[in-house]
């Protein structure tokens, strides 16, 4: 029997009404002639709720209570959905994530899969349950603790499942109709893609596009599920929502993708710093244990020449990170200055920048993409701070105020309104 | 190590700081020198909305995921719980009834226990865990599903774990401050009971005083566990609220301990049925299929003789339900009738009767409590329409418009506002 896994998230199956919506999705596809295997999530608004909850217990808490508290919200999804597919005639029973068991590592908060056993769901397939509903975000430590896998976990509990279980198809059902070229709310013309690569997607997953977790994605690309994203608010055909594959079943790849931008972002640069072989652990060591995400790095060539003041080479060092990070980040390199792990003139803050950044897996054959959104970019009179670039991505930091404007005018540019 | 449970009803621990008192509660004990194992309900209103979304989401829902929905709201208290006193530096874990395991039979919603291994929590204590907290309610069938014990479900599970663990003592916190004489807001010199015998406890719980769950009571009473209701919004001290406890515990032994009522009943009548042998299984098999719940049953001495409509003896069933089941006991009684089961000429029913109940062990060894009660009725005019006793209780139904009216007069003559 043919099976595909479909996910609903939290505003998916925020009411009876919704869960009753998503069922008979799950409905249609039985009829198609699949075994389904569902995995949800909470109602939304449920886990913020618990969270809210064990944060205004304690203040260091026990991520493994942690765990136990939050994870009850995809329980009672998981029991409603059942019995709303058993109300309109499909066999179906729920797991928990101990159930069947989920294992994962003793990660409490940010637990990963190690293994998901197909035995106990395999078996009642074979009895004939038509869906298995499976709590998603969560599994069971080594010790039998219930862990959680962090946020949008239940996105990674999919795709787990659907390579655990050879499904034809991963199908993630949420608020929106798919992956768009960039946020429709900036760029009214963005248009959605039909297909995009798995590549493709962990650049815009990761650089702010949050319709996918990242760790899904990687997931997916690692055991080739094909992965579809649409909306659990429209008929799904066949071809509705995006198609996340590999790039050898998109027909023809285009320089660009998509655009993608990040909006509190600041930059942080250290001036006249030693130009010396370990001088970047010194300085990204420090931030690290702080718990700085730091996204860019940049080092300028050194200028500067010897003077009496800074015996040896010297250099700059500007890196980017989370507006909300800045206090640490500073914390972090003024502590690592006064232990004299590191030495600086300066500390320079600017933090009213932006990231954006344009996403193709086609780029790798296609030469000028830089050339092309440079351009755009002088002829709006935006200036770009930093700049940093990998194999299908082209990332600038500019003012904040311009971000809107970049992201139309780079859309523009790469004409993506037109399939 | 001496161990205390102590089981912390909904109200109790309806928000975070109630919570945070009940944690306080418990601190106490651990500073006494106890090991404490901390049972939580639901916070107040949890699962009737669980039970809501269950139930308007299948109509006849499959028990073993009601279960799964329902048995959530005391796993978020008991993580809670735990966060809370680990917050005030107390060593302390949550368990889920799987993770014990809380063994049970697979009768799904109303799972009787069969076992509560002490391995897991005994380990803990062992490393120095001072408090172990179990979510109430709930447990694990053989075939591994959660199953929940039934409403009030929770202090069953606190009485399993005192006998499980020989625990000095079972403290039920709830939102009363103990058992009373009868209820205060009838009778406001209405007394608290310092102590009350397994028994009698027993009797007061059926017939309708909500403080405890009849079947703890009768779990306590086979493991002999001492068991102490009092307020969780009070301070306590070592006499506060009522000891339910063996009679021997008890120094001296009152004719009548309490009065119980229940308003809600009715009476049926079956008149001229045939006065033969299994005609009481006849009527009575049909309704406990139905489902309808016999309270009291009066077969009246047959005082009609042979006449040639109804050939051989007869005589008048009465028996008393509660009165939503008034419909089903009708329609049980007219099928069996159809079905040529029974014969009767007329069934009557009286849906404006209440139950009143005196209570007391040592009405074994008194004499002449049944004509006090009979007189005390009579002399407020009050005319009694059914009466049964057992050992330790007399039951009279009368009009429900004299029911506050009787006990009023029944407290009064028992003298039981005198300690």
């Amino acid at each position: 029997m043919p099976l595909l896994v479909m996910k609903f998230g939290g505003t998916s199956v925020a009411d009876l009404d919704r869960i009753a919506n998503a069922a008979a999705k799950v409905q249609r596809e039985v009829e198609r002639g699949y075994d389904v295997i569902v995995i949800v999530s909470a109602m939304s608004g449920e886990t913020n709720k618990l969270v809210k909850w064990v944060n205004d217990t304690a203040v260091f808490y026990d991520a493994r209570e942690y765990d136990a508290v939050v994870a009850s919200g995809e329980n009672v999804t998981a029991g409603l959905m059942a019995l709303r597919l058993q109300e309109i005639g499909i066999p179906a029973r729920s797991w928990q994530g101990w159930q069947v068991p989920i294992n994962t590592t003793a990660q409490h908060g940010a637990a990963r899969l190690v293994e998901i056993p197909r035995g106990n769901i395999d078996q009642k397939f074979a009895e004939g349950m038509k869906v298995a509903v499976v709590a998603g975000f969560q599994g069971i430590s080594p010790e039998g603790r219930i862990t959680t896998l962090g946020r949008g976990g239940s996105d990674t509990t999919a795709v787990a499942f659907a390579a655990a279980f050879a499904a034809d198809r991963c199908d993630i059902y949420t608020d929106v109709d798919g992956v768009y070229t960039t946020d429709p709310r900036v760029v009214r013309r963005a248009r959605k893609l039909d297909r995009i690569a798995f590549e493709e997607m962990l650049e815009l997953a990761s650089l702010g596009a949050k319709v996918l977790q990242t760790r899904s994605v990687e997931l997916a690309m690692r055991y080739n599920v094909r992965l579809r994203v649409l909306s659990s608010f429209e008929d799904a055909s066949d071809t509705s929502g995006t198609l996340v594959c590999d790039e050898a079943d998109i027909m023809e790849l285009k320089p660009v993708s998509g655009i993608a931008f990040s909006r509190d972002e600041a930059k942080v640069t250290l001036f006249t710093i030693e130009d010396r072989p370990g001088i970047a652990a010194a300085i990204f060591g420090p931030l690290a244990d702080a718990g700085v995400n730091v996204d860019m790095i940049v080092q300028n060539i050194s200028e500067k020449d010897y003077d009496e003041a800074h015996p040896g080479a010297v250099t700059d060092m500007t890196f980017s990170c989370p507006i909300d990070q800045v206090p640490r980040a500073k914390r972090a390199m003024e502590e690592a200055r006064a232990n004299g792990l590191i030495r600086y003139d300066e500390l320079i803050i600017d933090d009213e920048v932006a990231k954006v950044s344009v996403v193709g897996i086609g780029m790798r054959s296609h030469a000028g993409v830089a050339a092309t959104m440079f351009k755009a970019l002088a002829a709006e009179g935006i200036n770009i701070k930093v700049i940093t670039t990998s194999e299908i991505k082209i990332s600038v930091l500019i003012d904040r105020k311009y971000m809107e404007l970049a992201v139309q005018a780079l859309h523009d540019a790469f004409g993506l309104e037109r399939a």
